[in-house]
This record gives C-alpha cells, structure tokens and sequence, in this order.
C-alpha cells in the first residue's frame, strides 16, 4: 500500500511515496520510500500558469502510484497570508486529485508531523531529515528537505495508523 | 469569444458564461449569459470531496465553454480564514483548469467588480443582481445571487477590456 505525503507550495511542493511492506516470514514489516521529490514552478509565470503546473504534476503522481491514502501537511493562513494563499491552494489540488481517485485524504498539522516523527513538535529540518532517513533506511538524507518534509507527513500518518508500532513489534520479534 | 467569470466557494461556487457579441450591421455590440449558475456540494461530505467535486464540475464547464478568459473573484484572507480557505482552494482549482486549456486568468477584487458593474464599489447583492440583469438583458433577476456575482465578475472584466465602452458607442451609433 501507498501513501503519498505531501508538503504544499506553490513554488515548491514536496512529496514522498512511502510503501507498507507487511512482515512476511523473517522479513520484518518497514516503510520503503518509492519516490520522494519536489515539483518545483517558474517564478516569472503567472500564479495560474503555476497551479497548472502543480495540478498536471501532481495528477500524474497520483496516477502513478494510485495511492491508497493521500496525507497533506494542513495550512495555516496565521504566520503569511501572502504565502498561505499558494500553499492552501496547491493542498487544495492535491486533495481534490486524490479524492477524485479514491483515495482517502487526510491532513495532518506541522506539529503533529514533527511529534510522530521526531518525537517532539520543536524539531527543526536537518532532525527532521535524519529521521526520515533512519524511518525508512535511506542510505544518505534525503535533499532537499521539502522531500524529507513529504516523507514526514506520510510517515507520520502510518505512525497514526498504527503501522509503526506494529513494525516495530515485528521488528523486536524477528530478532 | 467567452468569458467565464467564478464567485468562488466550497459550498457553493458560482458560475456565468458571458459571450461577447461584436456589433454586426445594425446589430450593436452586447454581452449574453449563455449560462449561469452554482455548483453546491454537500456539507456531510468532507473537504477532500467538496473540492473534488467542485474540480469536476469546473472541469466540465471550461470544457463545455472554452472560454478564451477566466475571471475569478479575489480572495481575501482577513475576512474569516476558515472560510476563505475553502474559498481560496476552490479559487485555486478554476485557475488552475483555466490555465491548463491555455485560457487567459484573471482576478478582481470584490470592490473592483462592484465598481466596475453597479458603478461605486458598496453595492448589496440586490443591486449587484438589478445590474446583471440590466447589462445582461436578462427577462428575470439571476437568482441564486451567487450566479449573478459570478456574471458580475466576467462582466467587470469585460468593462476593463473596454468592451462595454465599445458596446456603448455602438449602441449610440446604431440609435
């Protein structure tokens, strides 16, 4: 199963496809990362011309992997309104191409991203790196940190769900 | 050539189509609804749903349409954020289909729309709606009044185009 994570911008939009991959004999359960990037936009185009670019991307993420859950970090217009236009906006797309599919969407807030994944709702974007990179065994941190910030909000909503406790029971059981 | 203006919103957003018709013979120049109306989504469904389905029904609009132009009420964040973020996502989705079928994008702010069609920007929306009706040539006020703001929006930007200015010498020379 797919989750998709997704960090909105209007420049740059993150995002992480994380794969479940259940126990099976010896092999204990983990989350494999199966794509993570950044679609990025030109800022000399208009704002439209942008959210196209976004949309199109975005829509051919989704056709890819046909994600079974689609989590978005959530928007809050408090800190810029400037910028909280274009990030809500390319969640916005995302939530809708996902739903149009099917799949489930949630939201998830900065904060609880950082707590599942990290451990606590302070931590900065390199800690947020190394545990993306540790979660799902990368071999080097995953760049730039809009990805790593995908994976997070994938990962934290399979920590959510459960899956992580479950793998790390796996994990203390096949050892 | 058609102009298709959006009063944006999750619950509802309202549309109209307005076809620019150049003066022909004693024919003048004039403005018709060739469509007008709301798309409603229902409110026990979830964000992630309401958007989609709004995505769909744009989509079939613009299809149906082409318009060579999409004009797209602005969004202000001052107002109520939980409001305007639904506002600002479905504003998000109508330019980011606009500009994906190559339709030019534009944006009014409420004041400009009510300046530019009811002549000072405090117009109520029962003004807003005699205006419509009037520019329009409408037999019956556009009701709901969100159809109406939409057609309002396309026809400010007809008035900035100076095509409403060009209708008028028309219409003074065909007298």
């Amino acid at each position: 199963m797919f989750v998709l994570g997704i960090d909105p911008g209007l420049s740059r939009c993150g995002y992480g496809v994380v794969e479940q991959i259940p126990a099976a004999g010896s092999q204990r359960a983990r989350s494999e990362a199966v794509g993570l990037g950044v679609i990025c936009t030109a800022p000399n185009e208009s704002t439209a011309q942008r959210l196209a670019t976004q949309m199109r991307e975005l829509r051919c993420l989704i056709d890819e992997f046909r994600p079974a859950v689609v989590a978005v970090e959530r928007v809050f217009f408090q800190v810029n309104a400037r910028t909280a236009m274009g990030v809500a906006q390319v969640a916005g797309l995302a939530m809708a191409l996902a739903s149009d599919t099917g799949a489930e969407v949630v939201e998830y807030a900065p904060n609880e991203v950082k707590q599942a994944v990290a451990g606590w709702g302070g931590a900065d974007k390199a800690q947020m790196q190394r545990m993306v990179c540790e979660l799902l065994a990368l071999d080097e941190l995953p760049i730039p940190a809009d990805a790593a910030d995908a994976a997070a909000v994938a990962l934290c909503h399979l920590s959510r769900t459960g899956w992580h406790r479950a793998a790390a029971r796996s994990r203390s059981i096949a050892r």
